[in-house]
């Protein structure tokens, strides 16, 4: 990192950058007038300038003129298998294995349940048959998930777990492996973690709750559009649509399974608890009795949000634009440089106030994010950061959060960032009062 | 009707409709260019002009500027609430009784749980206690419907009686108040009819159902917005956003639940079974255990999908500008005299062409839309029409479906409806082979 220790060497890093026409993709004009450095693309992903003109179209047009028949005539009614077609090769699966649907704790109530259906088919679970649901001895009867996973997925697997027997047990990152035993019946973890942007190896992971006779469940929120992804052999994931993909605030979300699990849902017939015409194999024969569709179709519940999909599906774009450029790989690794880049000019210039990094040093085990938790003052100092225009995040009790989207963030907004981070902290600002006013969304 | 059995009287009649402003606030330029009717708002709402404004300003200035401040700046957190309290206006709820999230599916997933939640809370309800949900032995232990009550509503309940132990139970119209008994825990019923607009008497059927000791959910995706709504004592509701609400192709849906349920519910903290963040009573604590909202904020679950409820507003606000017009009452009393005008010159002009009235006569027992039979050849005459540009819908086996949206549909609309669909029978043109093939969505 020594030759971008200056700002002039960071603007000549973006003169050269060979993924620097990406950021054209995207309206920040504004934003960039505003002289604001946006460093939560891990939270909300920034505009797609296609998206205005695609969504104007989608209303204006496919709505506003072409009205029901637009179902058929503009592809309303297959736009959730294209988007997740696309979706599919940004985390190493394959054409028709992805869904678009609803929010990420929805499809996770849906994936959990069909990882909890897999867990009670195999025979080998020894008492998965006779009594009700909740009272079932089983050997295998432990949901394991991470402490700091975010809570939505919790709240869900917590659920869930109740409703079916199961225990939720809750560890910490480095008690994962120790928990990989006969009672484990789904691993629940989130790729990359959403408080310090800490990387599971997910090959490995995968491997290991196989090798422990464990189903895996992977949520790919913070990571997806951010790092290559093979789920390989992993057995069931989720993700989100308005972060790294850039598909609008509240996109709808995607869902994955392993084609070895659908084949073996299409085998028994087996459904998803949310039932919905959608997820019907011929919902428009408006029979009384459900059939689920073939496939991975069979994720999807109600009639689909057109405007929210249409956006998502121009955001994820931004990310296929990217193949012609080396792709996630590419982005990947400027993402990485990004990180280190803030982690060693925060370290070496902001010593001494107190910030602590509260992510891996290791980059190979950090995703596109790092956060540092200062004890007295992390909310406060976010707040008096994003008064000076830079907008992380902050997350209870001390951390503040700073994505690093390849996509658009540039080395000298790395660089400005932890100038003005340097100033708040230097001059004592963020202890105003005014800093310290919670809002109702951190 | 008889006055208007010339296209001059409809004419004369639009000219000195009171409510005929409130066709200003939609985006028909377009539509009308084409000469095209379009009687299948009950499907999907045509576009308000306000729309066009609101959601570019929340993609480009909202998002696009706003950025991830939008949350807390543009109201995107309280949005979900805010729409809600204005549905409730048009249901007779109050403020803080309704929300907008997820989909009608999803949305009846959760109320049906609450509902059965609520029947087993009921000790009364012998042997609730001790056993797994799906084997407890109720006295009270059918959930009953209507054999033709829209699919989706069905599969949802099919799939929660099987997890629960419950048997669905479905039955003609007809048949209902014979299956109000001791055996009876939910009537589920949709107000309005999807293929024939046969229209329960609400308050009625809830009273009956609460003599007999049972739980009722209604569902209102074919009345909300068409005709005045008095959920009074009915115990759940849910409805859909893009219909009469004309909030966009798949928009979000509502949910309702007496007052008295949610005040139960904060008693015993009971949870839905979506349990996601934003149903949380505090989401940005991000705490590991879920603690429900109070009040009917636990019903959201994910992250709300912004895009689609700002366009869900701009149309629930088409309804709120018809208060100052007399509101649902002098809506609901237009809408009546379209569809009996609608019947009264089918049945007179096309006599003979095999078309048989599949809805009731009497409007008091009918919704927004008109359906009629034709044994031969539904689908094609529907197709055929199309062609002619009167946009209605069909739905297997032989239902051609005619809504009747009063904000937007016009007398002269129904009077050169029929014209046009007597031209297609007359014609014998609809036995064209290329009116058969049946397109993806019907």
């Amino acid at each position: 990192m020594d030759d971008l220790r200056t700002r002039e060497a960071c603007v000549a890093c973006d003169a050269h950058d060979p993924l620097a026409p990406l950021r054209d993709q995207f309206a920040l004009d504004a934003v960039d007038a505003e002289g604001l450095i946006y460093l939560d693309g891990n939270s909300l992903g920034v505009l797609p300038k296609a998206t205005r003109d695609r969504v104007r179209q989608v209303v204006d047009e496919e709505w506003g003129t072409g009205l029901i028949r637009s179902w058929n005539d503009a592809g309303w009614v297959t736009l959730s298998q294209r988007i997740g077609d696309k979706i599919a090769r940004l985390i190493g699966a394959r054409a028709g294995e992805v869904i678009v649907a609803d929010s990420t704790s929805v499809n996770l109530y849906k994936v959990l349940s069909a990882a909890i259906a897999l867990v009670d088919s195999n025979s080998a679970n020894a008492g998965a048959g006779g009594a009700g649901a909740a009272e079932r001895k089983r050997k295998r009867n432990r949901i394991v998930s991470e402490r700091t996973n975010f809570p939505s997925d919790l709240y869900i697997a917590d659920g869930l777990a109740r409703a079916n027997g199961f225990e939720l047990v809750l560890v910490d990152a480095d008690e994962i492996a120790a928990h990989q035993d006969d009672r484990l019946a789904i691993l629940l973890l989130t790729h990359v973690n959403y408080r310090t942007g800490r990387m599971h190896r997910m090959a490995d992971v995968t491997r290991a709750a196989h090798a422990a006779g464990g189903v895996i469940v992977w949520d790919l929120a913070h990571s997806a559009g951010a790092t290559p992804i093979e789920l390989g052999e992993a057995d069931f994931a989720i993700g989100c649509g308005y972060k790294y993909l850039n598909g609008g605030p509240g996109a709808p979300s995607f869902a994955w399974a392993h084609p070895r699990h659908t084949a073996w849902m299409d085998r028994v017939g087996w459904s998803q608890p949310l039932a919905g015409w959608f997820g019907h194999a011929a919902p428009f024969e408006f029979t009384t009795g459900y059939r689920p569709a073939a496939g991975m179709a069979r994720f999807n519940c109600g009639t689909p949000p057109v405007l929210s999909l249409a956006a998502l599906e121009c955001g994820v774009d931004t990310l296929l634009a990217a193949e012609r450029y080396g792709g996630l790989g590419a982005l990947r690794t400027k993402s990485v440089v990004l990180g280190t880049l803030f982690v060693t000019l925060v370290q070496s210039r902001c010593a001494g106030y107190g910030l602590q990094l509260a992510s891996p040093l290791d980059p190979d085990a950090r995703g596109s994010q790092v956060s540092f938790a200062h004890r007295e003052g992390g909310y406060a100092i976010m707040q008096a950061l994003i008064a000076r225009g830079v907008i992380g995040d902050f997350r209870e009790p001390d951390l503040m959060r700073f994505g690093f989207t390849p996509l658009y963030t540039r080395y000298v907004d790395v660089w400005d960032a932890v100038d003005r981070l340097l100033q708040v902290l230097a001059s004592g600002e963020w202890r105003d009062p005014r800093f310290a006013t919670r809002a109702a969304v951190t």
